[in-house]
């Protein structure tokens, strides 16, 4: 069953402004998060409300926080979210780098005190509007071994880069620096398929197929899945994430991080405050004409999707291309959602006295 | 046999001084080779002085550059390495990217007409002498395909970062963006050992075992090996280094990179200069105050370190604790070299009149 666009989208900010936030946060973090149900990413868009209504229940969102930079130098800053939404904090630390950008070349901005901030390509896609080259990175609650490693102490770390274009749409890449994401592990449980190898380890540290390793007190893997594939790179760039987000702006790193679900508590001894992120803007002119570079990049993506194929694939794609098709297709025909999201959303809805699709 | 750290200082020094390089960049040249040989990159260290000299034979090498910025703000700038060795052009743009850190909080620098640029951590490090976090990457002649392309369109595109820490040595990640460099595919065809899956595609872009594949005409592939196991990351971030690295500057990109080796040809219709490199430096207290980041990184890396292993693993590792174990260790009983790699080196000595160990 889909969903039309503009009637998630109302609900969503309906709610956002039941629990407290301002109209312009409400709208902002509504943007945010049904970007992720357009864009693909199931997992981090309105499947996800109920959840941010939880922690706000239990007193760790601040509704309405004062963000703010609290040290900067012309080319970065680092921003205090107070506590706020990580849906509402990211695109204004977005903004700030984009401002940096403008006047310095670049801009670079690490948040600290802030919670989870939805989708990461929305945010690096924001710079691309200004000819800029757009980053965005965030730690997460640790769900992931590094290589050799029984502990869980990083979570799926994603990293996005989006790069602007001329005639063709622009290059967008935005991966979890992990084998596969949450949301796919999530799809096979509900199959009751096996998991592909490289993707889990079990409570015991071992290699394991099993879909629920990770609820069962595994682990997800770092991008190569095993020392002999490469893991000790996506632990690096899971690592990197996590010190970009929070050792350079002060947030809790690594097992530290506190967890999303609202039934578990924050480490009463934390390291830092709330979650980190990391963002990043650079001018395409503070490098060359900016009609240069678009040109290039044109060139760039023209050869690389004319490329020959592997049998059995039809193209070769860019990165952004699947989320792109995607958010077309749902803008049109609308989004589809899973029973038990429906039933969420619903239930939700029930609580907080705002109809669920009328 | 090991050879002392110092006599292939020496000799490797006395060539660069022989083909005409200024001694300055004799100096610098010899240093970034030698740190790949002392850290464990055999293939990146003087294994590759030979083919550098063959590059410089065929007239591909311009042995005094005038290696200048060419555009700038105050962050970035784009430096035009003049066909120089990359061993002398790298460490100039990478003191260019500390320098504007200096005065802006961050600076990048983006390179075209360069060469091979030797090991990637070696120059991220620089940075962290300046309590600076320091990144590398550079763009490489085409030996990887994209997931679902028969086409080798990228290089192994390494991304280096290293960051500094207190009392613990500085984290750095230094990794070729593919599931495994071509130097240790080299390792197996010396003992005829199979690849593991994951590692290579043969012609037809099939996967195959086969550690001569990409000699075959096959290709290296990105990190992940295939898409269910993440592929398309590996791709992506191969693809940003080559962007950042070479559509920024003006340099070649994908298929059009020139190749290494001398006895291929470059492409006749070039879309840019040369080689392209990223570099950039992050001021630590740019962000807050370096004492405190420091402190963290200490506590970040004893946590990890202190990680309970999973089972057969000693311990957990932080991204640069092998190269840095090798380099002590090399520094103080001497460097190994392969039979051929003697020959090679003896047989250069005798050709350019320096003697290979007296």
């Amino acid at each position: 069953m889909n969903f039309d666009f503009k009637d998630l989208f109302a609900f969503t900010k309906d709610i956002f402004i039941k629990i407290g936030c301002p109209e312009a946060d409400a709208q902002s973090a509504t943007e945010v998060l049904l970007s992720a149900d357009l864009r693909g990413v199931d997992s981090h868009g309105v499947a996800r409300l109920s959840g941010y209504v939880r922690l706000w229940e239990a007193g760790r969102i601040n509704p309405t926080p004062n963000i703010r930079i609290v040290h900067e130098t012309p080319s970065t800053a680092v921003v205090d979210g107070d506590g706020g939404l990580g849906l509402v904090v990211a695109p204004i630390a977005m903004q700030i780098a984009i401002g940096k950008a403008k006047n310095a070349g670049t801009g670079w901005v690490s948040v600290k005190n802030s919670n989870h901030y939805g989708i990461a390509g929305h945010h690096a896609l924001q710079a691309v509007k200004e000819d800029m080259i757009g980053m965005s990175m965030t730690n997460a609650s640790p769900l992931v071994s590094p290589t050799f490693s029984k502990e869980r102490l990083l979570g799926t770390n994603p990293i996005a880069v989006a790069i602007p274009a001329g005639e063709e749409p622009p290059f967008v890449a935005d991966m979890a620096t992990t084998t596969a994401a949450n949301g796919k592990l999530e799809i096979l449980q509900r199959k009751q398929q096996e998991a592909p190898t490289g993707w889990v380890q079990d409570k015991d540290g071992n290699p394991t197929n099993n879909a629920f390793g990770v609820k069962e007190g595994g682990a997800l893997l770092p991008l190569g899945g095993d020392r002999e594939h490469g893991s000790h790179k996506g632990y690096a760039l899971g690592s990197i994430v996590d010190i970009f987000s929070a050792v350079l702006s002060g947030a809790n790193y690594g097992p530290w991080v506190p967890p999303f679900v609202a039934f578990l508590e924050p480490d009463p001894n934390p390291v830092g405050e709330g979650i980190g992120h990391f963002f990043g803007a650079m001018r395409v002119d503070a490098f060359r004409p900016a009609d240069e570079f678009k040109g290039h990049m044109d060139n760039w993506i023209k050869r690389f999707r004319a490329a020959e194929t592997t049998p059995g694939h039809k193209k070769v794609l860019i990165p952004g291309d699947p989320e792109r098709a995607l958010e077309i297709e749902r803008m049109e025909n609308g989004i589809p959602l899973l029973e038990p999201v429906q039933e969420d959303l619903k239930a939700l809805g029930e609580k907080l006295g705002i109809p669920f699709r009328g």
